[in-house]
């Protein structure tokens, strides 16, 4: 399926704020693709796609992916919108077509991050955090420093999600830790080199 | 050994002010065992052994580890310091002669909390969080909530260990995630039941 015809069928499916926040999260994919020597084609299309699965209700999410293989993991099961990355990655490629693994995982692990991200996983990552809908404190540091340093800037959205789901009784993924420790130890072993 | 001995060994290996703070986490411990129905002499005799390893360098728990078959994750090589309560485990069955796996256990766990805590584990991790020696913002709520509700207290405890963690470029143990998950869904379930 070509761009055109998934940008079609998603304005149709997804809620017009939700397709608004689509687009914008496309935007800014592409500069930090830019910026960052990564496929510019690839970066929009796995921003095109990541919230594909976003308007599924938590039965649906839960549904779609034990038929799909999907593990539901404890946390998962009492959040299921957690499942929405994991979700949308086999909705892009069962619904949309899309058949490129990195593109794929850039979906199934846009909203943890996980061990070992892909450069295009942080850029799909971050820009799904930085798009200029959102608003929360410390958007115009974290921004900047996405153009400045990409590793660091995912482990300050990271963290910063950590600390706001710690602030209620919400769960916390697992991968969202192992993706921020990951990353401090590559930044320590490359100090340490 | 008993633990007059265990207590005057302790005097001489720990600093002063560590001592101290062993001292205070024995008193609140047995607070809190009295509080909650759990045995107050185990109680008391993790509470003294609770930090038994923590004077250890960051070589020095590596190596013991190693060499008593404790598992050193990858988190735990880039900040030894998470393995003085598994060492600590080991330490107090080896030197001080502890045999009784659940009071082992309440030192094994008390700095990153585990899935499935026992009463006396989260008792030990508790009274080292809220001794009258520790000053943070929040500890007269939180040392309120530990003698009202003994699992919110826990997960209080662990959400703010997760968000100071998370200030920093610090690392986050996995196990702190499973413990804080783990209580707050056994609450969903009990909310729910």
């Amino acid at each position: 399926m070509n761009k055109r015809k998934i940008d079609q069928l998603l304005k149709k499916a997804l809620p017009k704020k939700r397709y608004q926040h689509t687009m914008n999260v496309v935007e800014v994919a592409k500069s930090l693709a830019v910026r960052y020597n990564c496929n510019v084609k690839k970066a929009s299309l796995a921003a095109l796609l990541h919230d594909c699965a976003k308007n599924f209700s938590d039965e649906e999410l839960i549904k779609y992916a034990e038929a799909n293989g999907v593990r539901v993991d404890s946390v998962s099961r009492h959040d299921p919108q957690l499942l929405h990355g994991p979700v949308g990655a086999i909705v892009a490629e069962n619904t949309y077509g899309v058949q490129d693994k990195t593109i794929l995982n850039a979906i199934r692990y846009h909203t943890t991050g996980r061990k070992n991200m892909s450069k295009l996983e942080k850029i799909i990552y971050l820009a799904d955090f930085i798009e200029p809908g959102r608003t929360f404190p410390g958007m115009d540091k974290l921004k900047s420093l996405a153009f400045e340093d990409l590793d660091q800037a995912v482990i300050m959205a990271l963290s910063d999600t950590i600390r706001y789901v710690a602030l209620s009784d919400a769960l916390i993924h697992k991968r969202t830790i192992t993706a921020r420790n990951d990353l401090i130890i590559k930044k320590m072993q490359k100090n340490i080199i």
